[in-house]
């Protein structure tokens, strides 16, 4: 546990994640954020040095995690020149998090060999309740080694935690998980709307689909939310909108024919022309129940 | 158990429910089926005798149970002519099991009111395994009172029996049901045949599916059987079709905007269309895999 661990991008997850190696002991030795007061706040939280530069985490640590948001954020913290975090990165390793095209991991990994330092890709399958407990869902792709000598930190942030094969294959996994899980959401919203304008009691036909063929992990984490309006955010609609996306690309690359992910995608889309991108993901109910769909749209 | 029980339309499911009747002690009196061959075969097989026309069902028969294809079939079996259900049938009740319009047994059961006759709508959700065990999951919408005199008959057909409202309302729930199993199975048909271009070990990606916000009931019921290509039928994709169109109908009346929904019987179609009808619902993994989507669609 005497690894300095630094963590680039501390929005809603990568704080908690490294709030949680805090608690559990681990030290926290540098954080960066695109927002400098995001950064000072989580770095005051955790006792670490909140660095502008991502030369000075890599600097500070031992092992970086980076949880940004998507391929462009990657690709930039990653871009080889001398203000990125493969400066003076050598012996160092890097566990990125962040659910990216698979082509982004072997780019960043690439690079990262050349500069003489070790990735890793770790997808996770949660949220940010998982993060703050250390219970993700983490799936991992690349070096089986590299995995080994990462492995203690891994098993402190996850509940399951899972070997899936070389660098990419992961972020193949955790698309096509996000992609099925939206095109769910989205056929759940489409469902209860239909009930609701029927006239049927909502509380109900949740219980029913519960008992029968319409069940999903979905109905469980966002049926009610849908039905009651809450939309706080724990996964949002522009989120999904990106990873539909990732998923949706992959398809077509494979020359695979998939209209339901099409229309789930065009769906969050949707959302996010409608300026309702920063609602969580339950929020597609906002555009399916008839009286609630935006009138602009 | 002293009433004679008719059924009418003895396929998959109804042969299975005559024969969970008869084992439980039951006397079924007649059955009647599009087919005589099959209404023989099952006639034979419970002690009941093969009507030809429909009159003499009703007439062997307290309780009438019709177990049909479709709208058409039923407003066929109710058409109020001499040759139908409700001639001579003062006195009568009858439960509906079919997955139908919600309308068609709002005029099934003014007709019947008619002839002196009652009528109960009972929606399954659940196949032919559940019928033959007594295991069904049964929605019913009516009258409570006539829902009261046939309750033993219905218990001994069903796991779990649940009164949904009036005439109408259970088949709105039904069809909100398959509409959302519909198109979780079209998402997760999706999902596999993209894992399976990648070249990922699809019993993996299920794993991982159903550890995650991928996971829902056909994920159980389905999944396997879409890697496997073992479409042996439980419930036809014709039927998802047809129930996917009821759903669709509904939504369409109710004025709420249904992509998703749309998609998923658009896919059902298109298996209809070449010649994958018969199969069972996870043969839509057979138009979504690359390697096996037939080549004239």
């Amino acid at each position: 546990m005497n690894e300095r661990i630094g963590v680039v991008g501390v929005g809603r997850m990568g704080a908690n994640m490294a709030l949680r190696l805090r608690d559990v002991g681990y030290t926290v030795s540098a954080v960066n954020d695109l927002h400098p007061d995001t950064a000072r706040k989580v770095a005051a939280e955790v006792g670490a040095k909140a660095c502008a530069n991502l030369v000075d985490v890599t600097a500070e640590s031992d092992l970086i995690l980076t949880v940004v948001t998507d391929d462009s954020a990657m690709r930039s913290i990653f871009d080889g020149s001398e203000k990125s975090l493969l400066h003076g990165a050598a012996g160092k390793t890097f566990v990125n998090f962040a659910t990216v095209t698979p082509a982004v991991h072997l780019e960043v990994e690439e690079k990262a060999r050349a500069a003489g330092a070790k990735t890793l890709e770790a997808c996770m399958a949660s949220s940010i309740t998982q993060a703050r407990e250390g219970t993700l869902y983490l799936m991992v792709g690349g070096d089986p080694a590299v995995f080994e000598s990462v492995r203690p930190v891994l098993e402190a942030l996850s509940a399951s935690l899972r070997y899936i094969g070389p660098t990419g294959s992961a972020a193949k996994v955790k698309a096509l998980v996000n992609m099925v899980m939206n095109i769910n959401t989205a056929g759940l919203a489409e469902g209860l709307a239909v009930g609701d304008a029927l006239g049927l009691d909502l509380t109900m036909l949740r219980e029913v689909f519960s008992q029968t063929g319409a069940n999903s992990q979905v109905l469980k984490t966002d049926g009610e939310d849908m039905q009651n309006r809450d939309h706080a955010c724990y996964f949002s609609a522009a989120h999904a909108a990106k990873d539909s996306g990732i998923a949706l690309e992959l398809a077509r690359e494979a020359n695979v024919v998939t209209p339901l992910a099409a229309a789930t995608k065009a769906q969050y889309d949707l959302m996010v022309k409608a300026g309702l991108g920063a609602l969580d993901k339950s929020g597609i109910a906002e555009l399916t129940f008839r009286d609630r769909r935006p009138s602009e749209i």
